[in-house]
């Protein structure tokens, strides 16, 4: 793997906290092994198969990088974005190679956690799409794929969609910030580490996912009705919640805790790893 | 630990369960070593120190049993309700022990999962308060404390926000039920078994929650107030979830799903006390 960045310094840090990175002890044996430094955009992208732009999260810079890689890659290499918010319509529009642009989303942290998402453009090739699909999981991601463009991806939207309630149940004085994280963190967190919303669902009732919507359908109905709207992000807010998080840290630094993380997500992906799904390995 | 069901059958039933369920390899050690069956009501609860009521959902039965169970219990006894719905200032009005009684609502699959949620009625006393998150960590819980009554209590609200999002993008043709899943299992999960969206937020930026929602807060407040609302579940729509989540049991029954995601629960929750928050315990 190759990398690029108009600015050296942050090149070098990149590449120097890959190396860091792969010193971790627990390794789940899909990382990428070499990352070297290339010199230019040119001889970052000149020979590549598939090339992942992680560029500014604004539509005239993505617009003029992908004009860059348009000429400077292969024909027949992958020209995906990280955007978490941009539609690849938008970015390749009008441009040559826009059947093999597509967007290919990563999820923070990116080095541990598997799932991209991919979302094609209007013009994105159904080839780029396939290719795209299976050289993520060939380089052991899960990518997932989206039928269409919408703000957030599904990604963004399932996270806004919890953090909306959350933020909600603080600004009401229902719980307290900690009590709301323990709800997730020991609680629902714990299932949605091995099955989504669809197969939790399908797992409540002993009829499935039909007996748990029919059964508990008027208080699901209920429920979803009386979800709390966005508190205003007023600088008061925000400092409310900073003073809640700034506890949460019991004063371990932002790294130790990201450490820590990584190191739980890797252990959760290799305990799955170990224990798949009954009915697709176990 | 006694037990005891007006239906001698199920009372046996779960007798039996919890045999099979010790037998299960992955022990986290913080199993009821011995359950018994009581012949009553009176004798299950007459020298208890906290009882566990989880009788049907219908605020008059719940009364009904309250009422015997202040009778029957010693006067120190904690009445805790597993209520995943109703408000304990409605079940023990008038009862002469209301300040004993308090909510107490584990999360599912109860057995595997350590967060309670807390909730006390109007006349509930701090003492029933503490001595009920004492208790529960006692036995190796995770009880979180809700500073009022509110419908859905912490969990099924965050919970049936997810669910809300994740029907509203199947029901708009978004990305598929097993897509939609693989955002939280393979992604979102992965961190909310560890963190919850407060210290996701305070980690999804270097300077932690405040600068990630003044940096991203345009965006945060456009998501959020873009989110779906809930679908209809009417019996078309359930069909049509029923189908995408017989496709994500990929063949495999229940019981093989449900036993499947305990034993990973368990590992997840073995995992994390090995390796502790690096404030608290690192």
């Amino acid at each position: 793997v190759r990398a690029w960045d108009p600015d050296s310094g942050v090149l070098e840090q990149a590449i120097s906290w890959h190396e860091h990175d792969l010193a971790a002890e627990d390794d789940s044996g899909t990382r990428v092994r070499s990352l070297t430094a290339a010199a230019s955009l040119e001889q970052a992208v000149g020979d590549a198969d598939y090339v992942q732009e992680s560029g500014p999260e604004r539509l005239d810079v993505k617009r003029e990088i992908y004009a860059l890689l348009d000429r400077a890659a292969p024909d027949a290499a992958v020209l995906a974005s990280s955007t978490s918010a941009i539609d690849m319509s938008s970015i390749a529009q009008g441009l040559a190679g826009a059947p093999r642009c597509i967007v290919a989303h990563p999820v923070n942290p990116p080095h541990v956690v598997p799932v991209v998402e991919v979302c094609a453009g209007q013009a994105t090739s159904q080839d780029t799409v396939l290719r795209t699909m299976g050289f993520l999981r060939e380089v052991g991601q899960s990518p997932l794929l989206l039928a269409r463009y919408i703000p957030g991806f599904v990604v963004n939207r399932l996270q806004m969609a919890l953090l909306r309630e959350a933020l909600s149940l603080l600004d009401g004085g229902v719980a307290s910030a900690d009590a709301i994280d323990a709800a997730v963190r020991d609680g629902l967190g714990l299932r949605w580490a091995i099955m989504g919303p669809f197969a939790v669902a399908n797992t409540n009732a002993d009829g499935g996912a039909r007996e748990y919507l029919t059964r508990y359908g008027p208080s699901i109905t209920y429920l979803m009705g009386d979800l709390g709207a966005s508190p205003v992000l007023d600088a008061a807010f925000i400092e409310r919640v900073g003073r809640a998080t700034d506890a949460l840290e019991h004063g371990a630094s932002r790294t130790d805790l990201r450490e820590w993380r990584d190191r739980l997500v890797r252990g959760i992906v290799a305990l799955k790893a170990d224990d798949p799904h009954p009915g697709t390995g176990g």
